[in-house]
């Protein structure tokens, strides 16, 4: 997976080659990466479909009416100069341009796109992995710092979006787009404004309909955001009562930082749907357990009573200390197969919808082995589990294996507690 | 730095050996760890200042005895199986002996106590690196993790304090300790209980007046939690109300999770005294800025109007497309020294009291550079800078070469606002 706009290979873990033909268009070289020029697009013979245009903002418009010609029916503009800093007649232009030949248009004044595993067509940093969570952000510098991001966390996208200056697709062309893409489970937005609000409830909607999760970051909630959003992308960003109001009636979850966007995305891309609001806090550390709880309590997520059968299910393999209550606490000294069999019980109880399984990281602590036996729970359940492995250093590697096996795990119970009341809301569970 | 307790030698990059005697005592060994073993403290010759004691609980009251009788004032009872397995009379009993002794003592069932760079008797993973920040935790499995994480984060730490079942040292003991030790900035507890209101209350007071921050997290602050509290640490969780208020007349900030206490204390441990309620936000990204525009409004931090002069000063190297307001957009393509010439106009205005640098991860983002500009501008200012280096993979170096000079870094703009939110409360800066 190669980005032409960086001027250079680039290499990604996530990398697979290109399939298509690419054709490089530049009047003053012959050769541009070791693929011959064309004086323009008009030049070539092949049919095309998709122009990455990346020329100065002036000399757009006539680059943008050759693709019209030569009827490529799709553009990414990645070219600055528009209406972000006042050049609101160009854009104007450009999105004449657009209309009449029928092109669809991305940007500009975008970082582009990007399907991992597929093609990239933006100047981002690096690809991360193929996934079921589409990103599409109205800020191309967040995109490209979240994609690094997920590289070090193995965060898998389906597609990263930068919409830019919106001159023809906008929010709800890719919301729709990606309701009925099969490969999408969550679309997760960054808003400064929205271009029609009619439009995007119908967008949400649709969404909801076609059971995604819709999460939305919106940024100009407040009254110096929204004076930065005017400066930003010339968007308004729009009355907040509203907005809110809209999200609610078209089923979207309100998230306030980039953290919460994709923690709520980790958990509702990769969790099964969770059945019953009444979950297991299952744990090494006792005061872990009680963060959890905490958490769970203040958010609304039932931290269930255990059943006494369920309680003597567990007695015989427990030990002595163990807490006989829920949170279920495992004590320090807990091995993996204490999990293992805490989690099989815990799991097969029909009282029980789902499970947060911490761990802390103490001196008989095997972070490897437990992450294997929870995702090996995960497998034969068809309950939710979202994981706590606590610690850094000694924790890394077990946290990557949870993430590649599509378990999500959060740094502090408190995030597990946020993860699954978003999923009961998803859900539609009785919160 | 060697941990008696592990068994063996454990390495640790902020290792230094312990320049006291070390003694073993096993009646049942001649040697332990190439040291020769004692078969009671009594047989030691010298002086001894701490006892740490791991033998099984029944024989702790014996060897406690004998450390009273060799007149050594403090013991560290690593040993489990007191009050929080019921066995409250042993726990009494122990109690009785330290009292009849005039011993000290941590524990029982505790992790033990590291004091970076000095010495550790714990029983904990690692080491982590000489700091002030002093963490006393109720939960030994917390601490652990929490030492792991902090080797990833390179968060430095004065001490690491387990408190355990606190038969005698409780959590005021510690507060007065580190309210008066020099190399304390930062007090920062996970407390299930509170052994004595009163004192506590006085402790906190105490701390305050010694002009050190006292972060809180609060375990059993729920229903489910509060009973979770009863079988992990046997402590009685307490009426909310009112310990919130005692929070509140001790000068102590309260957090709700374990990451919002690290985020806080590093705020807090790292950064100088924030004189003006007014920060200036300087970012790469517009909608990062936007982001945290947004939280610091919704926290009550104000992102200034800057003054005309302050633009003026700003305009001749700040390029076509910069923002001319605050949050103060470089726009994408920032190199290090818009950054640099930035900060230097910004920190210098006398309506600015602090700073926020935020670095999304662009094409021509150079992450290590930028870092050295921000460590270089917080030398010659003293206002408080806190930075929001985007990213992961790209950026994890310039963020080490952050924390390694004393700037704090968050990964989300949301976090920055945060610290400078609780930096102000610290100072007492009008909100």
């Amino acid at each position: 997976m190669v980005s032409l706009l960086r001027g250079s290979v680039f290499p990604s873990r996530y990398a697979k080659p290109f399939r298509g033909n690419v054709f490089a268009v530049n009047p003053n070289h012959s050769k541009i990466m070791g693929l011959k020029c064309f004086p323009s697009v008009l030049g070539i013979a092949n049919e095309i479909d998709l122009a990455v245009i990346a020329v100065p903002a002036s000399l757009v418009p006539k680059v943008l009416r050759e693709c019209g010609e030569k009827k490529i029916p799709a553009a990414v503009i990645v070219s600055a100069g528009f209406a972000e800093v006042g050049e609101r007649q160009l854009q104007e232009e450009v999105k004449g341009i657009a209309l009449q030949y029928g092109i669809s248009v991305l940007g500009p004044n975008t970082v582009g796109l990007i399907v991992p595993g597929v093609f990239n067509a933006s100047f981002a940093l690096s690809v991360p992995k193929p996934g079921n969570v589409a990103f599409i952000s109205q800020s191309g510098a967040l995109a490209d710092s979240v994609i690094d991001w997920a590289l070090e966390e193995l965060f898998p996208f389906r597609a990263i979006v930068g919409l830019g200056n919106k001159v023809l697709l906008d929010e709800s062309h890719f919301i729709n787009h990606f309701a009925d893409d099969p490969g999408t489970k969550v679309i997760a937005l960054y808003l400064e404004g929205v271009t029609d609000g009619r439009r995007f409830l119908d967008a949400l909607s649709h969404a909801s309909r076609k059971g995604k999760a819709v999460l939305v970051l919106k940024g100009g909630s407040g009254k110096k955001g929204a004076k930065a959003v005017a400066t930003h992308t010339a968007s308004l960003a729009g009355n907040e009562a509203v907005f809110a109001g809209a999200l609610k009636q078209g089923g979207a979850i309100r998230v306030f930082s980039l953290e919460e966007l994709f923690d709520t995305a980790k958990a509702l891309s990769m969790l099964p749907k969770l059945g019953k609001n009444s979950i297991a806090i299952i744990t090494n550390g006792g005061g872990a357990g009680v963060l959890c709880a905490d958490a769970c309590e203040k958010l609304g997520v039932n931290v269930v009573e255990l059943k006494p059968s369920t309680i003597a299910k567990l007695e015989p393999f427990m030990g002595k200390a163990w807490s006989r209550g829920n949170p279920v606490d495992l004590v320090g000294d807990a091995l993996p197969e204490k999990y293992a069999k805490a989690l099989e019980v815990l799991l097969s109880q029909e009282h029980i919808g789902g499970a947060i399984v911490i761990q802390t990281l103490q001196t008989m602590t095997k972070p490897l082995e437990d992450a294997r036996i929870v995702i090996n729970a995960a497998k034969k359940s068809k309950k939710p589990i979202a994981c706590v492995f606590m610690g850094g250093v000694y924790t890394r590697e077990s946290i990557r294996l949870l993430h590649e096996n599509g378990i999500p795990n959060y740094n502090d119970p408190v995030k597990a507690a946020g993860a699954l009341a978003a999923l009961a809301k998803y859900c539609k569970t009785k919160l």
